[in-house]
């Protein structure tokens, strides 16, 4: 009877800063929470240490690690072949860090690792609007750009583990193309993320003279909620920077369909909180650019899931396999 | 016994002009072929009961139809899910075609269909370069750029069976990019097939007064064996060209990388016979737009099956099934 008794997962969202722990059961439901910081143990068992003084309240509350299938983590570079993060720029430990393993040591459970971005998909995939797809793209707009690719019902990790980093193909290819955080220019990321607002923020209030409630704040402080604030008040220099944003975010995405003819694209982060202000340009350049062959195939979703929770329900959906 | 038995299959690579059969043993040796004119069958029950025509001989020569474990057939715009042809602007049968079901009729086995760059792909993975790989992509370059991709040991097929149209990605969104026969503009396949070529070296001729020896073709006939046969005789234009060429579709293939981290991009078709010419500036563009983690990772090869065999190898594959 073991297997059935084991009907609980553990998982673990790590971001740059702070990291949350959710035993999840079998219905997809957080039965109990917790969180850490992530700065601050420059050696990573010392984190692993403090990660598992955090989990036991809560991994007895469930009637101890007994009834625990699994964990799953999802974070930033995390490979899901190596079961490590491998030189994530935004954590402290540098180089190849076997994650996984040290908490499969300290928990006595398997312990599965993949990236932030792939965790999201498939929390979306298992109890999101992708419930029953098999094809699908998730695209998170955050700070950066991340993607996870789902095909015929599976991630794709790619020959190394870090495949879907589509935040990265370029589009601007000339010299203006924008420095990127990945030393290279012109990439997706560097526009279409809450950051890549912001700069398209402060580059259109530099070139023009138009009246904007924007104009109001320090340049450098600009967010894209500033924005969407702007935005909300009928701003017009608020929706020509979604404009522009969601045209070519739409029109990149009409490309990634002719990779893999996705059902779907879930879009997930800070940036879809703009709602209809960025997701309508995200239609339009879609359909314009799209391929004949695909035209009206693929749906435009928001993701379906609370921000705080798609994260470790997506880590948790890997302590099942 | 009888699985022992059936120890052949029929490839058919449908092309727009021609159409070739091959028998194929396990071992992926063609042991006799036949070929029919595509063209001249406004009604595809004819063409089924031709092919059936001269299928004859050789399926008798294999010691007839019992031993023939299935049939696969690549063809234009062919679609694995439904085993039909849809809307193949080169072919003469308008609509969606169920040529799948019309060979099984025939014939009395099974019989799947892909498109000719997926039939590339798995004749590849079945017999050539990609061996025992479990992530490529195939990059076709002849008329037009076509694409097959390979993730973890499976075709991508998609939401629809029309994944894979990389030679529709867009490489120039400005209003220069060139019109491509898909009623778009700056798709990769304006640029970077053998007609790509053709018109690239019709745009420099243009523009340049630079002495080339293809100064002394017609330049509406000139084609890419030109300006190989030129670059042959260290014409600067020619390397020129070449260089253009393959640096874009270098930097287009760093772009798809992103997507599924591939192990290889195998390049298939006519362009290809152009060598160093157009394989190292391909190799150029890739090491100079890929994302830091995937550099050094994958390597840039040419096919290593015989292009009159390749395809008909690949559509067999497709038999074994």
């Amino acid at each position: 009877m073991e297997a059935n008794e084991k009907s609980y997962v553990i998982g673990l969202d790590m971001g740059g800063t702070n990291s949350v722990f959710g035993i999840v059961d079998q219905r997809g439901n957080i039965v109990a929470q917790t969180a850490i910081k992530t700065k601050g143990y420059p050696d990573i068992n010392d984190y692993v240490a403090a990660s598992v003084e955090a989990l036991k309240p809560i991994i007895e509350a469930v009637g101890g690690i007994e009834n625990v299938r699994g964990m799953g983590i999802g974070a930033p570079n995390g490979n899901f072949y190596c079961g490590t993060i491998e030189h994530a720029p935004n954590l402290e430990w540098k180089g190849i860090v076997p994650v996984g393993e040290l908490f499969e040591k300290a928990l006595g459970v398997p312990v599965r690792v993949t990236n932030d971005a792939n965790a999201a998909a498939m929390g979306e995939m298992a109890y999101g609007v992708a419930k029953g797809m098999k094809n699908f793209i998730m695209i998170t707009l955050g700070t950066g750009v991340g993607s996870g690719i789902v095909i015929d019902g599976k991630m794709v990790y790619g020959s190394d583990g870090f495949a879907g980093e589509l935040g990265h193909v370029t589009v601007d290819h000339t010299e203006n193309g924008r420095p990127c955080g990945c030393g290279r220019k012109g990439c997706l990321e560097a526009y279409c993320s809450a950051t890549g607002v912001a700069r398209t923020a402060r580059e259109i209030l530099a070139k023009s003279d138009e009246p904007s409630p924007l104009r109001d704040l320090d340049p450098d402080s600009i967010t894209s909620y500033d924005v969407f604030c702007a935005a909300e008040k009928g701003d017009k220099m608020a929706l020509e920077i979604f404009e522009f944003t969601g045209r070519l975010l739409g029109r990149t995405c009409a490309d990634f369909a002719t990779f893999c003819s996705p059902e779907a694209f879930v879009f997930f982060g800070g940036l879809c909180k703009a709602g209809h202000y960025i997701m309508d340009p995200i239609q339009r350049g879609y359909d314009e650019h799209i391929l004949p062959v695909f035209k009206g195939k693929a749906k435009l979703l928001v993701s379906g899931l609370k921000g705080s929770e798609a994260a470790v329900l997506g880590a948790s959906a890997l302590g099942w396999e």
